[in-house]
């Protein structure tokens, strides 16, 4: 069994670790941290859990957990980590980092979007970004993984294809993103009450959202060169669910025509066709946040406008799930050598 | 492994049938039964499943899918099976029946509430009630199983060791149920769109809906007597859940006191401390539906007014798991000796 | 035109007395009272407004006040009003408050339900209860009015012809009261997030809700002595409206027999054919929150249930509008003589 | 009084005008116009109607409508008006379409887009398109108004003045647009089950939607030249609402520089500063559905990416008000010389 503690557990993102990890067989919990509720029975503060765990929440004792966990997964603020890692750390336990410390590779850029002094730049290069689809190799061998953001893994995944391809002009990609509630948190604030959010719909972060470097750097390997793009989150009012539209025009053929509906689909089956968590739909299918709620899978397909000599792609996944902690649980998989699939063949609950 | 067929796979209790019994570790399912999308695929019509199966879904063959199941799980209207059950059909192959076809032992009963014909009352007699944790040992045996409808399980659960152990007078039950939409079904009909059911809720069926002599004919065997009570179902702006609030007198003790909470839990705890999915919460905690979700869990719990008299039993399930595809799997799991919580290990989800 | 005062304008009672009153032909609003957003544009707090006022909120400045308004609103916490409270204040302006600080005669049952001391006992006595379908005429030459509580209003104007012509057994009386989430205020709160209000529904404040002796004080009145009640709220997920489930057993005639639904219908009528603001609705129909929504109607009706003996009456309301701020702007018409559905014709919005 | 005939008026759209109509103090609806109720009872089927008005919905009669009305309005499925419309209709009585039968000049296009046969193309000429904001002085003439669509009036107004004066390149523009669930009408579809639509978020007709050649042509007048542009709607767990992000590249000025934030925000002033319809927002500040709700108020704003060059526009109305039936009224009160304003002056309602 893999012993694992978890920071930061009684945030959305923490519990839905605890969920997921409770149904890996491999797996066992040892550790729910959070300065929040330190000493609170966990099943106190997340009652799905009442009865399944008697645990109760640990504070800050960092040289405790090091000795007891085979790994460890932080679902913390950003900076949490970074100010608190050390060589140590990562000499006895693997890390997976749900937050954005180690995401960016370029710290003047992390601290200029983060508006925060990164406390340990050492450790950066290290840093494995896990996204497990592209990144597969890097990740099995790695102490450190840079669990990808929600927006970021559904942006990314929903055009890296045709990017990685050059079958897009990177330049005209843009994104408009919609996130369920969740992803704000579990802080109590005034902008994330029901009645702020239910029947409403807003763009936020407009222009400097946190998550447009990651997006930007990622894409950019794919492209092989620097790109910037256009990144436009919006809170839609329901629990869970990230959609993406995102807009970029095609490369022209010499012959001047635009690639088929056939050729793209061909470019996405060649990098998706083998992933069980990334699923192609079917010509003219759009894909939905709700028929992947509460599963690890990632749902995308595109159109072509022959009109503008646009592609409109589309991807859809759960924030908490591919987006966050089930993404966190595939990299865990890959890291101990597991079948990458274990613990998250969730099928996805409808409606 | 066991082979499973669907009559009615379509439906959203189907389609919850199919989720837990794809990760369910002993079964296969061989028939995607449907009559409204015969020979659809059934991915196509539940989009969750995309890539899961590829299975094709199936009209009306009864004489080949009772030759091939092992079990056959009905989600059908009221009426369907009462309309072509047969002694051949229970030596072939086992009946685990969502409809309420053979939920009430007095046909009388049946025809006037559900107000059609029942087509095959010889059968009656022989159906056990599948409510798991009040008839298991009849249960295990069984060839025709009457799996309890969505409102009942949880009414029931949450009355049943206080009515059983005498505590509370019977004929002073009121029950005030509120239920999430899915249970009313995937029919495009005008009261359920969303613009009707969002930020809105609404009494229905008022002293008339059917699942209200299903209620009283099982609390009665607890109660050792014929019982009449107020059932009032609520429409309730979410997908899934129910949550029921019951009010009753207590039995006064000989002295002329109320029970104290103690003595009430003490009697919830006798029924359920053993019962791996009735949660009994502690003291003061209520239940809510978002706790339950996705899984297989009923958590009851109850409060006493000493002003009025009155104990206040409140319980919540998910309608789609505990009150009726998971129970059904539960019941299937007794039918043939497995462990009965395979399949239904589910962490709700949250939020 | 009146000088109206609000103090407390920046929760969502608040904001609704400054809806309803921009549209008020015979009023001039001329403060907007907040500590919390004390100094800051009315209009940046609740952009609904933007561009139709630009008032900034004002602290507090009791003298400056009084002497400016015709009419105060207090939309302000528990205890607020009762400790600033004077005879020179009720000398210069009339009030009208939405706390619950005036509602009950009784200093004690106030102090004991509220856990607060009543700092200001001796103008209980002369303050109205502002209920105006029943306390019409004491209003008009009212100082001060005790505008009713959300889920009071509903639960008494739903029960209050039956129990006034002593049709029903009081101390039978059940109310299960259901509501949005408005009524939780604008604070931020945990509970009142949107991912822990969204897909859930709870009871709260179950045996001990402080709305419990409004309503038996005021239906005891009603009956004609002194009553105790059932009543409990839940937490609905929608914004507005609140509907209430009551239950009561019918007295029978002297030949045994139950009262017909004619005999009801005709009580109903009595109190409520000639009063705008309550709709009797027709035979068998519910009410539902969303058709009244927006507006100052209660929607309002009964169903017999022969079985049991007992009458279900049902009511709905917006708990902002009938439940609040509508109310105390019918109780301002009436104080200043003028119609009484000035500024509340409003249609109910639908969806 | 004018005297208003609805066809139509049993559908979200013909209840909306109905509210409005209800508080506009010029006018008296003489016809409530339904297919599908006729003979209906009008408050049967909109409840919140109820003691309001006791009208009976009118099958076809058109004779019989046209020589009462003083104005009609046809709130129908496309190609109804084109059907039945003549040139003693329109010397009768006038006509505002809230279809989309004479919104676009070319006969082709709408035929193309909207796969019917148009009816009646000689009145294409004559119709004046129904954006007040743009044709008011075209409008005050007019015998027949086509007013405009939904997300068309959102896309327009939001991009407009940026367009008229040349600021973005046409040809960049993309409009990401998202509704609520009022704007799929009150069929009853399996799509818009509340289940299906609640907690979940899909784009539809991308590439193809039927509002795309609308705004194109709109926008291509304020542009001087024809352009094509990506429209993408989205389907949005609410009921009303529609919220606009758009994308554009704007011209550089002669130094190569991007036009200041003053500078664009002079030319929105310019077009909207006296519109009382149109909120210019404050700088920073993101439109919200919520702000407008049930009012005829078009909230918009933009902000520079000064990384890539684009204006990000974004427009927020309530579909069913600006969006429609709203809309209709500001364009009939131009038609008769009333205030713009009279009926329409409600103040959003929030929460």
């Amino acid at each position: 069994m893999i012993n694992v503690g978890i920071i930061g557990a009684t945030g959305y993102a923490g519990n839905e670790l605890v969920r997921l990890l409770t149904g890996h067989k491999e797996v066992r919990i040892i550790w729910y941290g959070s300065r929040s509720y330190a000493d609170a029975r966990y099943a106190d503060i997340y009652r799905n859990l009442f009865e399944i765990t008697d645990e109760f929440c640990r504070g800050d004792h960092m040289e405790e957990l090091i000795s007891e966990a085979d790994v460890i997964f932080t679902a913390t603020p950003q900076g949490f980590l970074a100010g608190v890692l050390t060589e140590e750390m990562l000499g006895k336990t693997k890390i997976i980092d749900l937050s954005a410390d180690f995401r960016i590779k370029n710290v003047n850029v992390y601290e200029k979007w983060y508006k925060i002094e990164h406390k340990s730049p050492q450790f950066i290069e290290e840093a494995v970004y896990g996204l497990c689809e592209v990144n597969r190799e890097h990740i099995k061998g790695a102490r450190l993984i840079a669990n990808p953001g929600c927006y970021t893994t559904c942006s990314i995944l929903t055009a890296y294809p045709l990017v990685k391809e050059g079958l897009i002009d990177p330049d005209t990609l843009i994104i408009d993103a919609k996130s369920g509630t969740s992803g704000a948190g579990r802080g109590a604030k005034l902008a994330n009450l029901f009645c702020e959010v239910n029947e409403n719909i807003k763009a936020y972060g407009v222009t400097n959202h946190r998550h447009t470097p990651e997006i930007e750097e990622q894409l950019g390997y794919a492209a092989g060169k620097e790109i910037v793009l256009n990144f436009t989150p919006h809170l839609v009012p329901m629990n869970r669910g990230i959609l993406v539209t995102e807009y970029a025009s095609l490369k022209k053929k010499p012959d001047g025509s635009l690639p088929s509906y056939e050729e793209l689909k061909a470019v996405y089956d060649k990098y998706y066709k083998n992933e069980t968590f990334v699923r192609v739909l079917e010509k003219d299918v759009c894909p939905e946040t709700k028929w992947v709620e509460g599963s690890n899978y990632v749902d995308v397909n595109f159109m072509i406008d022959e009109r503008t000599g646009r592609v409109v792609m589309m991807g859809a996944l759960d924030n908490l799930v591919k987006g966050a902690a089930g993404q966190a649980v595939q990299n865990m998989n890959l890291l101990f050598g597991l079948d990458e699939t274990e613990g998250l063949r969730l099928v996805p609950i409808f409606p």
